[in-house]
């Protein structure tokens, strides 16, 4: 397949998935609290791409959520030689992507974080992932995500689920706190085996999440909360804030790419404490 | 003068002035919020040093004030070979300071940083500054801030104040907002002409710290503030958060030398927000 159709439809998933979760989101919140949308592009001189980020703030449900998606190209800047597969000799790449983190409004609904991608450069790879974040120790919930995880990933390869929960926990990783973000799930990036397959397996990710985030609400967003476990939640984003902005390499990826500054941060939380 | 007792001198220093600004600070709330005192040690089985880091929160004037004291040393990591002065051979390091940050109430009052260091690699030298971040314009202030600062600088030497202020601006700086994080300061490092002039102007620039944040506080903590003043407030927090995890070297230098967390951190505000 010529490499600009495996672009066209990538991106289009990517878009049409953005679509689809954003309604889904809304019909959680019984179409009383909507998505505002923002539309952006790069490079106001010159044609690098764009995105267009979705926020939905203050719901019933969802304190805040970010849906974005973004399709950039362009030439790397010189620091990612040697970092980036695929850019040793020339710099273009292109590449687009849908992520999206929630910031529930009960504590005990865990923040969910999902991301997907396809990046071209001189190799061509799709990485992604997702992640889940509760305020209070969760054996149960991570047994049971860890479940259905390992069993989408054997439908495509029975290494992926070792291989990308793995990877999953030593990403989202705080050295200097010495603990994982939240409870796992799996990860993966430079994927590069079989275009179909891989793409197949991007999908049933995506898809996989949409499954996941709305069995996790029916099941938490029904415990009662109180005072004390808000500012639980506002410490445990506390972290999230320190994770995303001292680790992440999609943050810095975006930062240095001269992205979107408010998609970029998106996945911050709408507030946050430190003691 | 002998190295080990210009360790001595320099630590105490900062050792007294972290005491004489806790007592400013705590009769600013009339002695009616005090300051919690955390002492720590950077490894338990080692000599390595620690610190003592001072905590207020909640007060009627600060929100929160973190005032840090510490001396440290042993082997830096492999990874700061050629990024600091003088450990290309060996890599042994002792490291004294003094950190301050305010978080205040009144959301016309700015935060404000101060910190002053001296660090001994195979080279020793003297760094530090101070600046302030208001969350509304206030080019008087500016113009005042800078007045008092040039005029202190002045006393040292005639292009300090040039040359401080600058290098303030360029440190604090967002580069994903193109915006620096308040009205400036001064900051400066690798300070090593001569031991006594270079530890009497930081000396000086502890002192005038006190003076200066002092007056803000009479000036501005009188000033009305609503609710949409916080909420900008929380907003503007939400930058400092950016900066410090993002780019500063400082906390970047306490988390890759195994640094007291709570220490390290005690500059991110009491809860910040983002849009």
């Amino acid at each position: 397949m010529k490499i600009n159709l495996k672009q066209e439809l990538t991106k289009q998933w990517f878009k049409n998935l953005q679509e689809i979760i954003c309604k889904n989101i809304e019909e959680i919140e019984n179409n009383k609290v909507l998505f505002k949308s923002k539309k952006w592009i790069r490079n106001k001189k010159k044609n690098e791409g764009g995105g267009e980020s979705k926020l939905l703030e203050n719901g019933k449900v969802f304190d805040k959520v970010g849906v974005n998606y973004s399709e950039v190209y362009g030439k790397l800047p010189n620091e990612f030689k040697g970092k980036i597969p695929g850019i040793s000799r020339n710099t273009n790449f292109w590449a687009s992507g849908i992520s999206i983190v929630m910031h529930m409004r009960n504590p005990h609904v865990p923040a969910m974080h999902f991301n997907t991608r396809y990046i071209n450069t001189s190799q061509n790879w799709f990485g992604g992932g997702m992640d889940v974040t509760p305020c209070f120790k969760d054996y149960k919930l991570k047994k049971w995500l860890h479940k259905k995880l390992k069993k989408m990933c054997d439908r495509h390869n029975k290494y992926y689920y070792k291989k990308y929960s793995k990877w999953c926990d030593k990403y989202f990783y705080l050295p200097h706190r010495a603990e994982t973000r939240g409870i796992g799930g799996i990860f993966f990036d430079y994927k590069k085996n079989n275009w179909e397959k891989d793409f197949n397996f991007v999908k049933d990710v995506g898809l996989e999440f949409i499954k996941i985030f709305n069995e996790i609400i029916i099941k938490k967003n029904k415990i009662r909360w109180t005072k004390s476990d808000k500012e639980i939640q506002y410490l445990k984003r506390g972290r999230y804030v320190e994770f995303n902005l001292l680790y992440d390499r999609g943050t810095k990826f975006g930062l240095q790419t001269n992205g979107n500054i408010d998609a970029i941060l998106m996945s911050l939380p709408p507030l946050a404490k430190w003691k």
